[in-house]
């Protein structure tokens, strides 16, 4: 059953939307991913946001750029979580997007995550879906040791080659 | 017949949307204000914007502050032409609503003005209306006349008491 | 006869220009377009604007960047509505132009548009004509509908081939 | 039992929470407030994020102002969501606390609210809980109905005494 | 005969231009002081301009705020030097004023000082000035000098009371 | 014998700069404060920074507002360390100060600290100082255990009164 | 005679002086171009600034990037005119530098323009000079025009070709 | 013995490093270099920094993007001075890092350096170190001679080639 619905304005948005969607797979989460602009299609939108929670969709994450309405126009209609993803582009280099989605009136929340984070979109839609779900919050737990495994892995390179020899591996 | 309509997302935008209200009547202009937030009433919105060319509105102002989605929102909904008037407010003061309202995505335009210049929000409107009314062209010219006036009793009054004098008058 | 005049402070202006000349040929509008400098030919500049109402011009697009004094210098000079077009360049990518186009004083109104946002330039001077235009709004509508459509064909793509193939067939 | 926990760097944030809490008190929510700045006392900030899964915290609320690493902080130590509060302070009003909150590398989301939102970031906590909690989800969407009303209470107002009068009473 | 004037976009405007006043008249420097703004009277701006030279006017301080054309308006007019000087004011505190002044085209150059730096515009002025008269640029000297006292007699007071007492008795 | 300096650009650094010389005070450490602008007196400057090494300064605390020149003009003239302490003032808040301050060429630094951070300024000089000093060191653990008891001291008042008595008896 | 003298801080400069340098050129101007940096061989900056009124330098521009300190450190030791030339680079793309050279201190102006604009660094200097050389001034005249006549040639061609015919044959 | 840690958040943070490490280098100074993220291995960051004194580092570089917790991270653990360095990445170029490593609370100074600037950085660390090793201290004095002189060629190289053939030579 699809838990998790992505969200974006424009197929522009599907490079950093992938990220998202990668942590998903990798977790084994289902979700469903939708192009759907607030401004084009706004109706689209509205019933896509107001029956998302009757389709059992726990939580939306919406990607967009520029003006950025999508995800304040879905929170607008839902009372599950909503998580902002603003994406780079345009002569604002994403500070639009970004004070768009996060400068939301008292009353309706948006999640909001880094300029273009695809990846911090999924990890914090998966935090939602671990309240109900052990099994995704272990995941989140081995997730968050691999990263450590990594930096680690990468710290250890760094002694054996030094600097130099690091940045020639690359 | 009133053909402006006047959206605002808060009572708390009602002193700008007093000046833009002001020229209006000064003009002799009916028009009707609404308080309708995009996000707290969002299907009062979409009605609002969807039913105001049949109502025969034929320009619309929105104003709002922060993320200001207003604006956008209503421009999705009708090709009547919005403007788009950012509110100061909160910690960035109103250049979140100015980068939200001007920003919008190719296709669905909106005619922003300066922050917090409800006036000018007022003269774009009439400006639209006179393309069919050229009594309220004949009043733009006369206002930009009164204007200039102003200015030129200002400087007057200038070259009378000088700089200091001026200060000390006003 | 036409009825769109567009003005740009440098030729360098013209790629963002012909976005909206192309939505302006799409809907069988004629225009002219002029390049002007309000700073270098600020005669030139003047006498097209304070003449363009009795030539028949209902609306101008004004197109500068940096200082993008041009849409202000048009507006002082005439009562028809004049649309300002930032345009990115040099290092502060727009912005400079953003501000300098929007932030006008009482009483001279332009309708800014986003950084480099040609289309909506366009589609917001034909909101202005649809005024008296039926057939320019009937066109609007079905620009707006068009949009819609487009929307969903890509959705339609992402449905069918999903994230990845999507991407690949970009 | 207290499933959701305010941690604060300073008690300057104090006001800004006190929103969060009315909020939550309002839902009938139990919480605990604290103060721990993550670099005053870092371990006592440690020791509360990492235990506090164990605790039975669900979701933490992170307020915190200027370099505002509290959030981030505190998401590295637990998987259970971390919501962002940034606070207006300082010579740059909080968009240091803005960025330094939303930001945050790949792999350890914050879920940021806008600059003083207090409100939504307690809201925001609530969508959490109501994931396993259907009695808030109903208090949610309650809270939300309550919204609207209280917009329409205030035009209702505005249609009744204008903008002039609305403005006197208010 | 007068050789600097002072042209400022509305009375608002003043407080900072008597800051350059003051120091002109400390000089012995007469000065014209002009209200007239490039948006709302426009030809007067132009024939102020254009006729400067021939009237005696060796530079020409422009003072606005927000979209701030009238420097620009102004250079493109003469080859006389301006002084551009940005006003503080509006939501964005003179940035706009800043770069709407600076960013000028190639070509047409003002002459910009800090914002609300009157005392700067005046004294770039009397350095132009300075060039053909060397009482002027004696003059400079001596302000320099005298800049020079005061800073020494304040370190002076310090160096006397110490810090504390220095800012009880300021 | 005196091992910090600090110098600063006008007594309106005075209230600031108290902050940092309060610190010091504390810590029992001798200091001498200097008003020396980069601007006004320049040679001053030059001939306090080249000598400051030789008369035993082992650090130097740089207080400036605005274009902020002075701590980069120090740093130009010695190889002691110097600490950056941009002042909030003017039409952009210390960001000018603080840009000026930190964005030093390769090869000559600036250590700077937060705007108007006159503690972190002198807690940085005695970090410096604790290098050869081992009981200014000790008063550095002393110092940052003492934060830890204030801030537990808060929140233990805050377990005890709620935020509501907080805030009352704040 | 060598009346201009051009400073800048480092090599990496020379691209944008050279615009400067070009114009100086074309108006038969001789200039001396030193690379100079105010952090780097501070005594050298200060003689050639404090030496450059005798040696008959009339006007300096000085040309920096990021904390871009060497126009105001000349202008400390002269009372000739220093024209601030900020250039892009660095992270901040030449923001650091503009506001560094453009928030000087009341009483030491420097004569800013825009970000990597050299040409109007050359221009404002030749505008200086024109104050004593009737030349300068006359050449200054037709410099005018003939921008006057490429933007009409530009227009002119645009009028024959189109857009698109335009953009092709660029 | 090794008396500069420097570590890093990430292992694109290695460029920039790259360039402090190659400063230490010349100088002869040991160092050692460590990636540990402040958010992925926190218990990693937190032990380092806890015992950074007593293993007998006595400064600490720390460099960091985005949120760039890392510079406060460690300095809430240690007495020894830590040097932040923002590295350039992301949407917002290094400003989210400059703010986040600058803005630090009173109480934990961070010595910021410019953004991508690991020759200050470097620098100075080792401005830290010569307040107890002469032999550094002539060293830094050797450097500046050193830069001085390479400005001197550039400037030699200049005066014999020309603009223009500099320019073709570089």
């Amino acid at each position: 059953m699809i838990k998790i619905g992505i969200v974006m304005g424009s197929d522009s948005d599907l490079k950093i939307v992938k990220k998202a969607a990668d942590i998903l797979e990798t977790f084994g989460i289902e979700y469903e991913a939708v192009i759907a602009s607030a401004h084009r299609v706004p109706s689209k939108v509205e019933e896509y946001a107001r029956t998302a929670e009757e389709r059992g969709i726990e939580v939306i994450i919406a990607a967009a750029g520029m003006a950025a309405h999508l995800p304040g126009v879905i929170a607008a209609q839902t009372v599950i979580p909503v998580i902002g993803l603003p994406i780079e582009g345009g002569a604002l280099s994403g500070v639009d997007a970004l004070y768009s989605i996060v400068q939301m009136p008292k009353g309706i929340p948006v999640a909001t995550v880094g300029i273009g984070n695809g990846q911090n979109a999924a990890l914090l839609a998966l935090q939602f879906l671990a309240a109900k779900d052990s099994d995704v919050r272990d995941q989140l737990r081995d997730y968050k040791e691999q990263m450590k495994l990594e930096v680690n892995k990468k710290d250890d390179r760094l002694q054996k080659f030094g600097i130099e020899g690091y940045l020639k591996t690359k």
